[in-house]
């Protein structure tokens, strides 16, 4: 199921500088019983994005609509939203900045997930690849995925469900498709995002979480020794939720207890 | 008029990984009289970039036919090609390494050039934003190029035709749609590739009439210092040949007759 600009289709114009290009920036919504899920964080997050990329997007009224039409009446459903610039008048970088832009809501199956997963946790490998720095893109959810494409590959080929990976700095900073938190006794620790990295809804609301339940919750640079001084780490995204690590290369790791208190405390407040 | 795995249509499956996360190269082939210039050389740039990105492309002959029947009877004409890596049996950035590439040939019409860029030269500025180095993504045409439109719109902006970009290091790489040489006396002097930027035919090309010239060119890194100590600079790729460069923010610079000698020496043998 899925909508371009408000028309059932399944199909997008050649053209559109999302293909050409990238040019856009995307959305994966979480749906429960038709109900998006921090439906106000994705909008936020593709509000600035729009702004980093200069994107003219206004239609978020209509994109509401949409998005709850397409979460439809399943119990769980992934609703993916993608906003491209649209077509340019002339083939070629440049953009003139009153493009008319592209929207495209479709509706998704919810994945299976990896047995115990959540309460065991998962094996994760760090990555032989860094990730490139760009103070510009990085933060918002854009098109330009290669290097999360490369990276969900290495984690395929070397047998796990996820990667961690470090910048040429050797700043931790995410997994191929989720954010990635530190435990120290009572305080969580979660890389900076402001040169690469996508900043997660997730991740925004384990940190809200954690302050509420008067928990220390830091964003700052973190590093291989930060990692391997962790009593725990673990992931998130929308749709994991929190994914405690089991093992990290050859490291086996225990899950603290305070992640099993935050898995609660976001059921709780899901 | 556009192709798309054979077929003449404006459209392409919305759930195409090209435009899903940019997961796929393109080249832009310049013909003239129905004829492309170069193929061999795009051709090899292609198959390197689904080498790196492992996609499974096969179909040269195919594409290498659609490309001479896009080329038309018109005396100049640009026919872009895509290849995608099609669609994914899941959603989600890890791919099987099984799916079916798309492949999109369309042809377009040669843009209109700034006014005696050829001859006189263009006007360049410096870019405010560094490149982002990924060396597994240098020197390929993949389809994030967010990079490239930003750099774009930041010419644009400054009220110039192309912009020179470096990387963290300092070091020169490109500008947003050109490859860039210094001249030094009688030698030749380009960005290594290996870090960012793409690995331009026209690059190769002038490399190679360089050679043919019995002059010295050196690939290696360059850096600011290097190109204020350049006689002068010039800007190529396929559709432009070669420009050289007039001014680089406030410096005035000088056409050495090295230059002259390679655009006649390129026109001969274009």
């Amino acid at each position: 199921m899925t909508w371009v600009n408000g028309h059932a289709t399944t199909s997008v114009d050649v053209t559109d500088r999302g293909l050409q290009y990238g040019d856009g920036l995307f959305e994966t919504v979480t749906c429960v019983d038709g109900e998006p899920r921090w439906l106000a964080a994705h909008l936020a997050r593709l509000r600035l994005g729009c702004e980093r990329l200069r994107i003219p997007f206004r239609d978020y009224d209509l994109l509401v609509d949409e998005i709850g039409h397409a979460a439809g009446a399943q119990s769980r459903a992934i609703v993916k939203i993608i906003v491209t610039r649209g077509n340019s008048a002339a083939r070629g970088y440049a953009f003139a900045g009153d493009e008319t832009p592209t929207r495209i809501v479709s509706r998704h199956e919810w994945p299976s997930e990896p047995a115990d997963a959540r309460t065991r946790g998962i094996a994760v490998v760090t990555a032989r690849r860094t990730m490139p720095a760009d103070p510009t893109l990085a933060g918002i959810k854009h098109l330009n995925r290669l290097d999360n494409v490369l990276a969900a590959r290495e984690a395929t080929e070397r047998g796990v469900d996820e990667i961690l990976r470090f910048d040429e700095g050797g700043r931790l900073i995410c997994g191929s498709m989720t954010n990635v938190f530190l435990v120290r006794g009572e305080s969580l620790l979660t890389p900076a995002l402001d040169r690469a990295g996508v900043c997660g809804v997730m991740r925004d609301r384990v940190l809200r979480l954690a302050e509420e339940g008067g928990r220390i919750a830091q964003v700052k640079d973190v590093d291989g020794p930060d990692l391997r001084a962790a009593e725990g780490v673990f992931l998130t995204n929308v749709r994991v939720g929190i994914w405690p690590v089991q093992r990290i290369d050859d490291r086996e790791l225990q899950v603290p207890a305070l992640v099993r208190q935050l898995q609660e405390q976001l059921d709780r407040h899901a």
